[in-house]
């Protein structure tokens, strides 16, 4: 069946291919609201979902968004021919999913293309993601995913191999370490080619903290370039179509507040597999307030992403890292960038321990995989490069291929005009610094978008603190962002001490089973 | 954090409410795609899921579709004040049960008000669905949700108690035994207020054929007048607000073609218990083609629906009838309206012994329950109802309070003007009638929507047809749609004979696993 439509255009753009039929042409093609149909313009077939409306659209014509014309020419009252469309296979397997079956390679490839070529509605995109949290998947089974998540996009295609990598599953703020194992790794010889992605919900990402030197928005020709010059870059994700797949995932997840195991394990080993990585080591924080919760947990993530890896042809290995607090004392772009900067200057005594701890521990991994460090020594190697400004050549080097100024220094780094000193109104020692306190309040202050805001710790856990002392600094570009993030910190308070506060249930707690 | 922003209005529907905010306004909100927003109006607060776009809405505006002049008078260049709406708890709900973990009362309550509220994406729908889907529920959890559901909506209240209810969960073309069931259970004096929908993917529902003799949109008050004075009616569903969230799961269930065993159960006994029901008979039809393809399936379902009603104080008995067929010879609303008045009229001999069997059979059970006829006998008496022109006289009565003329007889139903007869081109003895093949050839032909196209089956299992015996008749108001169901009768080939054509793969199956 066919019907020959008048083009009525909308002023409107929703995000999707969607068209609307009056309630009367739907039926007669036999159609009901969320089907797909096919408009033929130019002998070509678009497929769109279908809504239908009893005034808005007239018998005889078909509603479009301006969502069209990045398709296709079409124009108002132009005339198309519409027929129903079928219902691609992939919702077939998804349902089998649901139905707890295990799909196959070729059903998963099916799945990724028709996500990506955007067949897919957000309600089936929502049940399999849905299927995914529920009935979980194999590694085999994630391997598939993974592969064809990769082979969507973009593959990087480097000289110089074997490719070494990072990942951090996040929840920890102040883990700017990126800016360190990078150059480290670097200037050992080896290859890492990094992209990162900016701050969703966090207070800022890696790609976040890097802008504040040097432009990472880049295409993978581009990144190819940088790191055969350079062995390093510090890219944003998002600007190079890596298995963009998982972009369309997280529009589903996040709304429903849900991050499947097995998508997450997936959405990273995807990126490592299109970087062709051959070696990656993995950053698992655990604490109270990440996403890992527990050594077993902790465990199973380690595990799996290993078994994923072998699958994938990528050697990887786990760290287990401390993510009860803060990772070094400043949280938010440009302080950030500040404390990393002044970490590969040298200066380690105005740089909390645990930045360089863990950076060094984190390439030292990657520099005993590579061959240029001994089993054992990677860590004491890393920190040569470090000490000796290596890694900071190295990092200057990166920065300008990047496009940024390699002159600049950790004190030329701008922070936000507006700041307060929050003080203790009583004394003991800190025994709790609430990650998720600490990038609310950051983002409150203007963080990530204000790249000048965010938060600078006086205090660590176990510090003694005497009334009066300063236990952090809120830093903001805007005077009313500062006073929102004065009154949240004086809500949620960040920082715990001993004798004063053992047992808060927070409100802004996530209501969770 | 509020922004004022000012009002474009787009001229376009899109069945939801939605806006669009420029991707900074987004970002000064903390907002991303499909998050909620407030919009405040004469200080009234409307919630609304957030599009965020870089060029068809500017910095400072709001594009808002025409959906919204349905909740409020918004105008073009008028000025809203637009927040942060939180994710209702219900999502959390929607979360726990993905978890696997019950639901209770309350939460059911939660997730039903947000549900006809409009306040859950369709993702969030999705999720829901698939996690009763995948994770299924235990029947006091369905009792929650009936309960809800039916709460949520319209409850008739009818004088004469107790309250008798009929209901076929579906799946075989021909079954018009509705409009003999409540005519024999009204003559007898027994309330019977029967909703019916209307054809979705079937060739005909209930209301359908009811139509072709008398309108079928009533609203509750409408059907306590009409029940109170003639003890029955047939309406649509449609018509009166009876748990109205069901309509809302259909419209998830539908693109994904799920059909949850425990949301099926909930969307019936929720009717049900709106109406008050204190006793309901359930119409199983078991069959290749049908919902339920096993005894075991059936006496599933049968266990479900007693045990479900018994948690919500209704006594339900289940009829496991046989589904592998079309009831009766026509199918199609205006033939079936035909075919249901002919047995009324007394016409047995001219109308299919199955239509009596099973009218008289279900109609039984009822009188039984409501002590009209003894244990045992109740299709005895059914029967009796039938050929003493009682049941015809009560339909007349309900016919016309229903607004239809009651001296229409079933000569003076017009059918499809153009017809064409199929002839066997072999001979042998029916094995097999595809109720799948029947439903799409009538749809072909135009049914539901034109009342007097369908199908006449001339023979049914285990008649002996000679070559050049008549099959079936196809009806239609046009003929370009009866052609199109002659081509699909000549492709599908609906009615099977021994020796001709023994198993065949049809190639309209729908995939499943």
């Amino acid at each position: 069946m066919e019907k020959i439509l008048t083009v009525k255009l909308h002023d409107m753009e929703i995000g999707r291919l969607e068209v609307t039929l009056n309630d009367e042409d739907a039926r007669d093609l036999g159609l009901y609201s969320k089907d797909r149909v096919k408009i033929f313009l130019d002998g070509r077939g678009i497929v769109a979902f279908l809504n239908t409306t009893k005034t808005i659209v007239k018998k005889g014509e078909i509603g479009i968004s301006r969502d069209f014309l990045t398709v296709s020419k079409i124009q108002d009252g132009e005339k198309v021919s519409v027929v129903p469309a079928e219902r691609p296979r992939s919702v077939d397997y998804i349902r089998k999913k649901m139905k707890g079956i295990a799909l196959t390679e070729s059903e998963y490839e099916a799945i990724v293309k028709d996500v990506i070529a955007n067949n897919l509605s957000e309600i089936e995109l929502a049940a399999f993601v849905s299927a995914i949290y529920i009935n979980e998947m194999s590694i085999e089974e994630a391997a598939f995913l993974a592969k064809k998540m990769a082979e969507s996009g973009e593959m990087l295609e480097l000289k110089k191999k074997p490719i070494f990598d990072k990942h951090s599953i996040g929840g920890v703020p102040g883990n700017k370490i990126t800016l360190l194992v990078v150059p480290i790794v670097a200037a050992a010889g080896l290859t890492i080619p990094k992209t990162s992605s900016r701050a969703i919900t966090s207070a800022c990402g890696t790609a976040d903290i890097m802008e504040v030197l040097a432009p990472v928005t880049f295409d993978a020709r581009e990144i190819e370039e940088i790191v055969n010059k350079t062995n390093g870059v510090i890219a944003w994700g998002g600007g190079v179509n890596l298995a963009p797949a998982d972009d369309i995932f997280i529009q589903v997840e996040y709304p429903l507040a849900i991050d499947p195991h097995y998508l997450a394990l997936c959405s990273v080993m995807a990126k490592k597999y299109a970087v062709r990585a051959n070696f990656v080591v993995i950053d698992l924080p655990m604490g109270e307030e990440t996403k890992i919760g527990s050594m077993e947990e902790a465990k199973k993530y380690a595990r799996d992403f290993m078994e994923l890896g072998e699958r994938l042809g990528i050697n990887v290995e786990c760290a287990i890292t401390y993510g009860d607090k803060p990772i070094g004392r400043a949280v938010g772009p440009a302080l950030e960038a500040r404390e990393a900067l002044r970490a590969l200057e040298g200066g380690e005594n105005k740089v909390p321990s645990s930045v360089i701890e863990k950076s060094t521990e984190i390439a030292g991994i990657i520099l005993e995989a590579g061959g240029v460090a001994a089993r054992g020594r990677g860590k004491e190697v890393a920190l040569e490069y470090l000490s000796s400004g290596k890694a900071l050549q190295k990092m200057k080097e990166i920065t300008a291929e990047q496009g940024g100024d390699a002159r600049v220094t950790s004190n030329d780094i701008r922070v936000g005009k507006f700041s307060e000193k929050i003080i203790s109104n009583g004394s003991g020692y800190v025994t709790h610094i609430s990650n998720r306190a600490i990038i609310q309040i950051s983002r409150a202050a203007g963080a990530p978008k204000d790249k000048e805001a965010g938060i600078l710790l006086n205090v660590t856990r176990g510090t003694k603190v005497e009334r009066g002392d300063v236990l952090f600094e809120i830093y903001s570009d805007s005077e009313y962002k500062l006073e929102q993030a004065l009154k949240l910190a004086a809500h949620m308070q960040p920082v715990v001490l001993e004798g004063m506060l053992l047992k808060r249930i927070p409100e802004y707690v996530i209501f969770e089973y």
